[in-house]
Order: C-alpha cells, then sequence, then structure tokens
C-alpha cells in the first residue's frame, strides 16, 4: 500500500514539468517576415485594425532600458498594446481582474539582416491558464484573429 | 494491471484542475483601501516610484469601453503600466519574448462608496507559469517590491 502511494506520488510529480512546458510552447504565436522594422510595424498595425484591434500603447523597450543602462546593447523591440473594446468587455464580466492582462500584446523585434519578428501572446493559451471555460471560449476568437494577422503579414 | 493504470489516469486528471486553482488564487497581489479614486492612483504611483518602477502607461479602461459600447455602465478602472528598466532587461536576458508580459501591470478599481482597490499581477506566479528559475528568482524580487507598496499604499 506503502508503495503504491508513493507510485502515485511520483506520477504526479513526473507529469507536472511536461504539463508547464506542453504550455509554454503554445504561449507564443509568432511570425519572421523580410522587411524593415518600420515598415512591419506599419503593416501588424493596419492589419491589427483590420481585425478590429486598436493600437493604445507603444513602448520603444529598447529605447527604455537605454534610457537607464547606458551600456546596454539592444537592438530595437517595440511593444504594442492591442485593444478589442467589445472583447475587453467580455473578458472583465467574467473575471475582473483580467485588466492585468490587458492590453494584449505584441511585440516587434528587430533581428537583423532585414529580418523582423513578430510575437504574440497566445490568447487560447492564456484563458486556459485561468481555468474558466467562458474566457477560453473568447480567448480562441482572439487567437483566430491574431493568426490571421500573422498569416497576412 | 488494467484496474492500476486507470487509478494512474483518474489521479492525474483529478489533480489538475486543483493544480490551476491554487495558481489563480496566487495569481493577484490585492488591496482594499478608502480614499477617492484619483488620491488612490496619485498615492499607488508615488510608492511604485519609490520602489524603482515608473509609469509608462495608462489606460482607462471603462473610457475606452465606452467610447465603443455606447450603453455599457462601467465604474472607473484604470491599467497601469509599471516598469522598472533593469528588472525588465535582466529578464529579457533570459527570455526574449517576456515583452509579452511587459510592462507589469497594476490596476485601479473603483469600488463605489469610498472603496478602491488596487490589483496586481503577482510576478512570482507569472514567471513560475513560464517554468524557468532564473525568471522565478527575479519574479520573487518584483513581487516583493509590489507587496511593499500595497501594504503602505
Amino acid at each position: 500500500m506503502k508503495k503504491l502511494k508513493l507510485m502515485f506520488i511520483l506520477l504526479f510529480l513526473f507529469s507536472m514539468p511536461s504539463l508547464f512546458s506542453q504550455e509554454n510552447e503554445q504561449l507564443y504565436l509568432k511570425k519572421t517576415v523580410s522587411g524593415s522594422f518600420e515598415n512591419v510595424t506599419t503593416k501588424l498595425k493596419s492589419l491589427l485594425k483590420e481585425q478590429g484591434f486598436g493600437v493604445i500603447t507603444e513602448i520603444d523597450m529598447d529605447v527604455k532600458i537605454k534610457e537607464k543602462l547606458k551600456d546596454v546593447e539592444m537592438k530595437p523591440y517595440k511593444i504594442l498594446g492591442v485593444c478589442n473594446p467589445s472583447f475587453a468587455h467580455q473578458t472583465l464580466q467574467i473575471e475582473e481582474n483580467i485588466g492585468v492582462f490587458l492590453p494584449c500584446k505584441a511585440i516587434v523585434k528587430d533581428l537583423g539582416e532585414g529580418k523582423v519578428e513578430v510575437v504574440m501572446l497566445n490568447p487560447s493559451a492564456l484563458m486556459g491558464m485561468l481555468n474558466k471555460e467562458e474566457l477560453v471560449k473568447i480567448g480562441d476568437q482572439v487567437t483566430q484573429k491574431f493568426k490571421t494577422v500573422l498569416e497576412k503579414l
């Protein structure tokens, strides 16, 4: 009986890391494209708008960091905060503290040599972590729209 | 043997929801205080600055939502994006896509009747989800600073 109990505990412990790393893989939606940093950013914003998402915040993280840490080298790294008021309102009705994850983020990273990567947080994965079925349904709709944006980029 | 296998599977399935709900409880750092929405926001910003965090974005989510959804009723709900460039830089060195979670968020919610709630995402819980030990260490330092902010609020 003791041996069986131990086996149960071991199985549980071993299953945990795989569970989390699986989540991590799905956590980001990404695409690398050729083009200038500025052009990709402009196209991304226009595609987001097409899908109903306005860019409501824009942070040049490389600039912010270099302002304070003078000797740091960092390629252009922009964080866009994107929001669809209707989806935002729907999620807030279900989870009033979802604001800590709003607005949704899209990162534009200059990889150098004419390559730019766009990374978005996968809303389905995020909503899955919050463990509310209704949130996952909304998250899936947003994910579909973000995937369309990346396909068209 | 078949029965044992089934028991293992059942145990695994039953352990999952408790795992996630435990995480959810720790996901937010919160405090409700008495005062006006404006005064609490001002004090919060000043305390964040004291701990090394600048407010780099500010969204009045209630205004954004009401701009588009005219007939929605919503109390003041502010989302502050707060950032410490040194911590941001450290996390980016470990996980280059951490930008989808930056800047850290603090929500200020008007509960009515002179009560205001401040909610922050618990950086330790978030970093724990990303399953990287070095990120958790930085997350814990940020969590400690956010807890100090809420204590002093």
